[in-house]
């Protein structure tokens, strides 16, 4: 079939939007119908060329929500017209990762998904009979798409699927930080640095969580009163004052949990330092640029902070994501407050500059 | 009371034996009697001037382990002639740390020990008149000392106090690091870096605690076969390839638990890279020198390595010395194979020349 799709042709230029060719689904593997897709960094990082691992040409995008329009042969979990969202981080169930409580990094299509093709190998995109690979194994920056099963979360088909998309990605990353990662207590002390979408994500995950007090620093008046909304009992210019600003929140001690959410090895350091001395987790949700490191002081360590990551908020994405659909359905997470631009596929550059100077929190495509 | 100790009076020059007054105990404090003293390295860290809150004059010196003579007012849980191993890691059982799982990081007398001086602010400490203060809360390059009843572990009789000394700091803390900060899992694959007294202890941890495989990294062929003796299955030699080494023994993915215990940046960055994707957690026990950082790739972190750090190894002490003194006793650890050199306390200063040429485990001082 011919659909529309952003394809990124050369690092550095804008996407160009134009037909390809898709190929039905293949067996294990679901052709969905795209309804709308969120614009993310990870899309703008690799068009900007500065990911190492990245490629081109490719229809990029990876924050999708669709209806499943066909399978293909052995598909048993979704059907034609169920309401699913992408998963660019999947859940085969059965890896040695998936059979494990303590990560959600599915390890069945990694390699290939890494390479640019579906799990046999292969790839479904192509344009004027050369072949195209795949973008995080999900290339929604399009009208359909064809991914395998085990990347797809069925949702519920009352969740709009403008704001279902958001949990493909940018919010389930900011939830799950929380939730599935860092496991914050009830009663906590947290510090979220950062109020795009992944911060507001982790900022709603401490409140769903139970936490009593969620610092949120910003540079930004407007963000930070977003932040608000969601659930920040306290909000905080950041800035290299930030630190001590939290020790002296907390008597000295430092926050029960930190989340950095920003990508900055210099606000990484300061949520290690912000940290409980004893007991405070910092986790680290966002992504720096190649070649930086987070640069701790061991005597932070030995007084018993302790450092992690989160990947897709340590969400297994086929059994999480569902969940965190159903509590937006049941009015404890205020994703249609999120996406501040909605945008036609052919906007899609206009996206980009909209989050290069943080103008809202989510531009949303709708197809 | 007069008692011989061994003073520190100048940074960076021998400790002078000399005697020195010692007066009696105060409330809740207790006069032990010293049978032995490791020599670890904090001692000579101090002695050298490198530790930028270190003082002098005083006596070095912690850990040690003797019977107690004398009784301070309230002192409840101690008895003369009970035998005791000093604790530089206090546990007053009430302070929200000690009520805490989470933490063995006393908070009651921080500030005071910190300073030199016992809880109530004074030293018991003198010479010709002029005060001393006291070291870690211990002093124990010395006949006798007086600490607070919260700072001592009452272990069986039945323990020759020389082997029980190194419970006090060295064993506890690599013990420690296994059993009660990283909670190694039954079937783990662990590595160790650093075959002191420290990393050999955790590679005792790592058995006592069911793991499948422990490597034991380090320079020394003659502390590689010592880790061998106490329960290492795999032996490697420490260099810039040892993190793809270990790759390669767990089919890329890396150890489920590393063991930092040589204070050394660039081998806690090791530590941490050869952690395990997913789930591995680095435990950095060594401490590392004034202004150095250890510097982490945070895209280890966002593909699920967590580093922390572990001080005596996280054990609560009054709780866990005991008991790892009776696993001592029942068999379990071999505890006198770490001595390797028995010296009087005149000969102080030869102990430390021994530890700066790795010159065996550890020195104990005879009382």
């Amino acid at each position: 079939m011919q659909i529309r799709a952003a394809v990124l042709e050369e690092f550095g230029k804008p996407l160009v939007v134009q037909d390809v060719e898709l190929a039905g689904p293949g067996p294990g593997e679901v052709l969905v119908r795209l309804e709308a897709c969120g614009v993310c960094h990870t899309d703008l990082y690799t068009a900007s060329g500065a990911d190492p691992s990245g490629y081109a040409p490719t229809v990029l995008g990876h924050e999708g929500a669709g209806v499943v329009e066909a399978i293909g042969e052995g598909v048993a979990s979704v059907a034609p017209g169920d309401h699913v969202v992408t998963l660019f981080s999947p859940q085969c169930g059965e890896c040695v990762h998936c059979v494990s409580p303590k990560t959600n990094l599915c390890l069945a299509i990694r390699e290939q998904q890494n390479k640019g093709f579906l799990p046999d190998g292969t790839t479904r995109l192509s344009r004027g009979g050369e072949t195209m690979r795949h973008f995080m194994g999900t290339s929604t920056f399009a009208e359909a798409t064809v991914m395998p099963e085990i990347a797809l979360a069925k949702v519920s088909p009352e969740a709009p699927l403008e704001a279902a998309a958001l949990f493909a990605c940018g919010l389930t990353t900011g939830l799950g930080a929380a939730m599935y990662t860092a496991k914050v207590e009830a009663g906590s002390f947290c510090v979220v640095f950062g109020a795009g979408m992944v911060g507001l994500g982790a900022v709603v995950g401490c409140r769903l969580q139970g936490a009593e007090r969620i610092v949120c620093v910003d540079m930004s008046d407007d963000r930070l009163q977003l932040a608000k909304q969601h659930g920040a009992t306290d909000l905080m210019r950041g800035g290299p004052e930030a630190t001590d600003a939290i020790l002296e929140m907390t008597g000295g001690f430092g926050a029960d949990h930190t989340f950095e959410c920003t990508g900055l090895v210099g606000v990484m350091r300061q949520a290690v330092e912000s940290a409980r001395m004893g007991w405070g987790l910092c986790t680290v949700c966002g992504v720096a640029g190649k070649g930086e490191t987070l640069d701790i002081v061991p005597r932070f360590l030995i007084t018993g902070r302790r450092v992690c990551g989160s990947s897709f908020g340590g969400a297994k994405g086929r059994e999480n994501v569902p969940q965190l659909v159903q509590r937006y359905l049941d009015g404890d997470i205020d994703a249609e407050a999120f996406i501040s631009h909605r945008l036609s596929l052919d906007d899609v550059n206009h996206g980009f500059e909209l989050m290069e100077r943080q103008d809202g929190i989510r531009s949303v495509i709708g197809f």
